[in-house]
């Protein structure tokens, strides 16, 4: 096993605080992770947490959700159906800087006499606060104030108040507001998970305009031919005469104020920010999209967009927070993090998907993964229906290229990306790529559990029946019937979740899941079939569907091979990976983790050692296809094998020793998942926050903690004694068929109330509990 | 099985010749195979058939062996362990141009009046002769007769004889000799087995100088560092009045020669070529070396060079022809043309490999493979026992740079590179290179024929040793013990031969390989131990070898496990291979070969299907570790599923046939080893001589037809009925330990003689023959 690696506790670093993570003071030491901690974003607008005065800095980010550009992959060895298409999330220019000068001394955090300073990612308002107090080597006194925020409300809009104060004198103050293009950055290191850089620098100036305090820019990418337009305005209030000039040049745009500051008088910048992006529009266009939104935006002033963002936050909160009280008092901040976290990198995404890290960072390129439909959509679906929408229909959007994808790769139906922007597969090296066909079925899990959840039977007739049929295609092709055997559906040659294996036969993650997708594509199609005539004769146009090929699926998923060693018990992870040597944990020193960047993928190939929950994971998402006897025998052999090495890990393996019992870990690994950015556990927090562990927070503590599954739709809920997982109390409100049900676990008892609705039935302990709309009702959280 | 390609019978290119192959019309349709057909090498320097005109021109190729640039390989997914070092054998300056103009017309082959053209490729003599008659569009007939060579004698030396004459009138005759900077050519095609191209002209020009008609350039490669010295140097002959120019610029040195030519007058330009290359050595160095080899060389003058190439040649074609009758009359230029074109690719490597291609183009980068122990060395091994031992040499001296390969890919012991110029890996795609570690047992296996054959003790002891121990610990490392059996020593996560199959368990051919050089290490170590103590004493210090690991060796040895199917009596290729799906050949178009141009390598993978024998290849190896029955019933399974995409496969598959009595396609397959580059089998000679397949060819003479067999060193033979493959007299040389034995195979009686040396014990069908010097003995060809 694994030596675990202390979690520090954060309190040092960030206090206490329910509804807050707040630095106290300013060290260098945190600049890196904190930039990411602080970033705010909107599921569209991303900003790293980057200081106003754009230094120090780790990497200077400003990012659009789908923005990117592309480039040709090249291979030192090519070969057939390899992918082609690198792409990459731009850097957008920066309207996060606004630089400060006193008496001419430039405002520069390192050097700065700092008498007070606090900066705090504000979690109820979604706002990033920050108030210094700066005494100059000439001994004036600045106060200076700000709030940024990026609007929930508006998707185009961000904002910063910028507020400076000479308290103990007069004194000349420039400040220096810019929009500045982005710099190319050296790279930081050299692990292999980061982005690469381009020949030329991608984003070319195609339009400037200024004008008064507003200047905008019209960029284009040079390969894929994306446009974007952004903006900014600005508005001073003072009493203190002002000068200012704004330009515009190949760096970007700058306002440039300068104040003869008067003791005690502030001046109060307020800066809009906006940025448009099309994958056609001229660089024009948008930018007039720019200018008008920036007129509404300064008509209407700061305070408004404030109140908006907190009646979204307000709304947000009361929808999908999750209460916890714990002797441990920071656990309510960690979890919060990860709730608002996830919000910013989902919420007005609208058309394009979610990064593995949101839009906190370039690591991975920016590139949407399986991810989002595991570890993120559960949370949506529950809490915020219409934005697990969106992300579904965004896939949907990509249906064609993931034919031709199939084509490529010599199969029929549809094959979705394993990592892509535009919907093309973007990943280099396909056996930890391409072979993970699970996505297809991960992507069908996760429309079966939005179908079931919310009932949105309309999105299952116009989009999910098309993607079901094209999946199930894909299954049908890749797998197959062994020579001289037709009784077995075998599926060769494919990589699961756990990438320190590749290639293998039957992974048994891949295989469950494909029998999943393959009999909800036939449940599907028959439904519509019986029920909805027209729809089917529309899908047997679009398709060509024969039900000759839904007799196949329905075999392929009847015959489906599961590996299994009766006599140990255990599902093997592939069907052969229990005859691998054993990973020499004893000898391998914690300096080695992730082993993948100590060990050839070759060597961790060989061994048993996994970098993240598979067959464990196959057990959380098909929990119903395991009996209690096998989880339990399965999480023991399984659990010391598996490093951890992927973020995604922690929250599942939590999950899964929740159900069996082994509340010590679930635990340790809900807390490895809900400190994973905040502790830094990972050691990577700077380049990004780690969305997935963050919806995998969430499912901890709703499928963990509270014991919840959802097959079929229907909820059950199994609540672990909470005090064996250090927590007095746990409540949290669920979306279900467009019910509001609020769940309230406190000490041995659980409280089911349907907040909103008409009758609900869920199964407590495995008896029915039936809601109707207001009641409460309290049960004992646990059986016998 | 594969639809068979027909064989187009070359006669209608390449006329009847047992010892020339000529081109008797010039047509633009064969200019880039030809280019290939007629290069001329020594083994250190290659020529590319390039016509001296310099167009029309597919690829102009002049190449030093070893002399490469390096290039960081670039991933577009990167991960720890990859090969970081890219390196390609550069095109260097080409002097093979010699551009002619007749009353200033250019003399252009696709748009001149030719009233006689042929072109010879002399193997007899070791030259390219070319013999041209052109009408001038004014009606003056010029003879243009040309002698090109690189000479054997002299490794640093190459040279053309161009004669002109213009027969019919006076006429101003201008000659231009170049040395030719490269040019970077276009890509051709999109094959992803070709090279790529550099960022940069990867070689820069250091130094000039010319006097009178000589120029001397030294380079040097960018990145690499490597040096080059390259010359040209001319003598002009003739009666008529001339003037010439010297001139060296950025693009390389020329002679102009402007004569004033007589009817009738012959004018002949003498051109010497060299090149000398280091590591080290600055390029002034180099030039000067270039000087003295050209003093020399024009002093001498030409017929010196061409008698000390004849004699060679007859010392080559005595010790290593393959004499053939046959019905089939073009059979004895087919083997020819192989045999001389290894000589081309080895004869002078001298401290540096073969490539796959030799010395006759770029693809594959030029870089050194397992081939050349395999296919190309047992060859050399039974006829030039020299050349193979510096070949041996070579590898021993990239011993270092395998062992921090080892260390890389977390192994202990040395691994040696799958594809690489300078010792480090160049392979850019793991799973069909890095994990191919059955290259270390292929060359152990080369080095265990090569001393059983030679008696070469000494290479044993004084490089050989030291290589066994590093491989051996290798294997012991890389496989193991699976868990709760230590019964059954297993090496999982490895390709083998096959490369459309990847990172299998058990690869049956690897673990065999791996279970010879794990005996052939313990012998080794032990026979030291025992007879040469003091060079055992020198081996553990070299080494720091510990007696326990010898005897954890023979352990592994002793279990390993070699997959076998009990059921079919058949060998799977790995493990699981015969769980795989068939791939469906029926409806696999013929255009759709080789499949991995149109099927990606995850498609290949799950599939029964075959680049180039595997456990075939095993059978012709370790032949002596099957039986016959095994042999018949292996080879009749995999031989269907065989498409030979690869040119390596074809001469295996002809000798298992052989052996097992299937003369039919022991015959087929021997004639698509021979014909590979003549009859462009693989659609790909333009771009390089396939060098294994024509040490396959010797192969499928000597090891398939006069069925011969050297397990142990000790030689049996069981030649098949050479009627039933097409011939009438087999006859060749082979030398045993200093000593020489000519095998005559004729009608149903076989001939050996001993022509030198004391005593050779042979078998002969199972029968001990006794030969002494000078005696010859003949025996039915035929058991029964």
């Amino acid at each position: 096993m694994r030596p675990r690696k202390r979690v520090l506790p954060p309190e040092s670093v960030y206090p206490v605080d329910d509804w807050a993570v707040v630095e106290r003071k300013f060290t260098t030491e945190f600049v890196a992770q904190n930039e990411t901690i602080f970033a705010l974003a909107n599921g569209f607008i991303g900003m790293r947490g980057n200081f106003s005065e754009g230094r120090p800095v780790f990497e200077s980010g400003t990012f659009v959700n789908g923005f990117h550009e592309t480039w040709p992959i090249v291979y030192g060895e090519d070969a057939y159906g390899f992918a082609r298409t690198g792409q990459t999330m731009l850097n957008v220019p920066d309207g996060k800087v606004i630089r400060l000068f006193v008496d001419d001394e430039p405002f520069f955090l390192p050097t700065a006499s700092l008498r007070t300073f606090e900066r705090r990612l504000n979690m109820k308002e979604g706002t990033l606060d920050r108030e210094v107090l700066w005494e100059t080597p000439a001994g004036k006194r600045v106060s200076i104030k700000s709030r940024r925020l990026v609007s929930f409300e508006h998707r185009h809009l961000a904002a910063i108040e910028y507020e400076v104060t000479v308290l103990n004198a007069d004194a000349p103050v420039a400040v220096i507001s810019q929009l500045q293009m982005p710099v190319d950055e050296p790279e930081h290191d050299s692990d292999p998970r980061k982005a690469r850089g381009f020949e030329e620098t991608p984003l070319v100036l195609r339009l400037q305009r200024s004008r008064d305090a507003r200047a905008v820019l019209g960029l284009q990418a040079r390969r894929s031919g994306m446009t974007l337009g952004c903006g900014a305005d600005h508005t001073i209030e003072t009493v203190c005469p002002i000068r200012q000039k704004a330009t515009c040049g190949e760096d970007g745009a700058e306002l440039v104020l300068t104040v003869l500051a008067s003791r005690g008088a502030p001046i109060r910048v307020t800066k809009y920010l906006t940025y448009h992006s099309s994958r056609g529009a001229p660089p024009e266009d948008l930018a007039d999209r720019c200018e008008r939104t920036l007129d509404r935006a300064a008509e209407s002033g700061f305070q408004p967009l404030l109140d908006s963002q907190r009646a979204y936050m307000d709304d947000f909160w009361h929808r999908c927070d999750v209460q916890l009280d714990s002797t441990e008092r920071r656990t309510q901040q960690y979890v919060r993090f990860n709730l608002f976290h996830i919000l910013q990198a989902t919420a007005r995404a609208e058309g394009a998907g979610v990064g593995a890290r949101g839009l906190t960072g370039q690591t991975y390129e920016g590139h949407y993964f399986w991810d989002a439909e595991t570890y993120v959509l559960p949370f949506l679906i529950y809490t915020n229906p219409r934005i697990a929408r969106n992300l579904l229909k965004f896939r949907y959007s990509q249906l064609d290229k993931a034919r031709e994808r199939a084509l490529e790769v010599n199969t029929k139906g549809a094959l979705f990306p394993w990592r892509t922007i535009t919907g093309e597969e973007a990943s280099a090296f396909f056996p930890a790529g391409t072979a993970q066909y699970h996505i297809n079925a991960d992507i069908m899990h996760a429309l079966k559990r939005y179908v079931d959840t919310t009932g949105d039977e309309e999105f299952l007739h116009k989009y999910g029946a098309e993607m079901l049929v094209e999946t199930a295609r894909l299954w049908e092709d890749l797998g197959g019937w062994p020579p001289g055997n037709d009784e077995e559906f075998h599926i060769h040659g494919v990589t699961g979740p756990d990438e320190y294996t590749a290639i293998v036969n039957d992974n048994a993650f891949t295989n469950l899941m494909a029998r999943h997708n393959l009999r909800y594509a036939v449940q599907t199609v028959e439904m519509l079939r019986d029920q909805h005539p027209d729809k089917y004769a529309a899908l047997q146009r679009e398709t060509g569907l024969d039900p000759a090929e839904v007799e196949r699926w329905r075999r392929a998923a009847e015959r489906m091979y599961i590996p299994y060693d009766e006599e140990r018990g255990i599902h093997p992870q592939d069907d052969h990976f229990l005859e691998k040597e054993m990973w020499d944990f004893e000898r391998t020193p914690a300096d080695k983790y992730p082993l993948l960047l100590h060990y050839h993928p070759l060597t961790l190939y060989r061994h048993q050692v996994i970098k993240q929950a598979d067959v464990v994971l196959a057990m959380f998402m098909l929990g119903n296809e395991f009996s209690l006897e096998q989880k339990k025998r399965n999480f023991e052999y399984y659990d010391p094998l598996t490093t951890g090495d992927s973020s995604l890990s922690a929250c599942i393996q939590s999950i899964i020793a929740a159900e069996i019992g082994d509340l010590r870990k679930a635990f340790r690994y809900a807390f490895d998942a809900a400190l994973m950015d905040l502790a830094d556990l990972g050691g990577n927090v700077k380049d990004g926050a780690h969305i997935a562990s963050m919806g995998g927070t969430w499912m901890a503590a709703v499928y963990g903690f509270a014991g919840m599954r959802d097959y079929d739709g229907r909820l059950r809920f199994n609540p672990v004694p909470l005090s064996k997982v250090q927590l007095d109390r746990l409540g949290f409100r669920l979306q279900v068929r467009g019910q509001t049900l609020r769940v309230v676990l406190e000490g041995d008892k659980a409280t089911y109330m349907l907040e909103s609705g008409n009758e609900l039935k869920i199964t407590h302990c495995d008896k029915e509990v039936v809601l109707l709309e207001g009641q409460a009702v309290t049960v004992a959280s646990q059986d016998g």
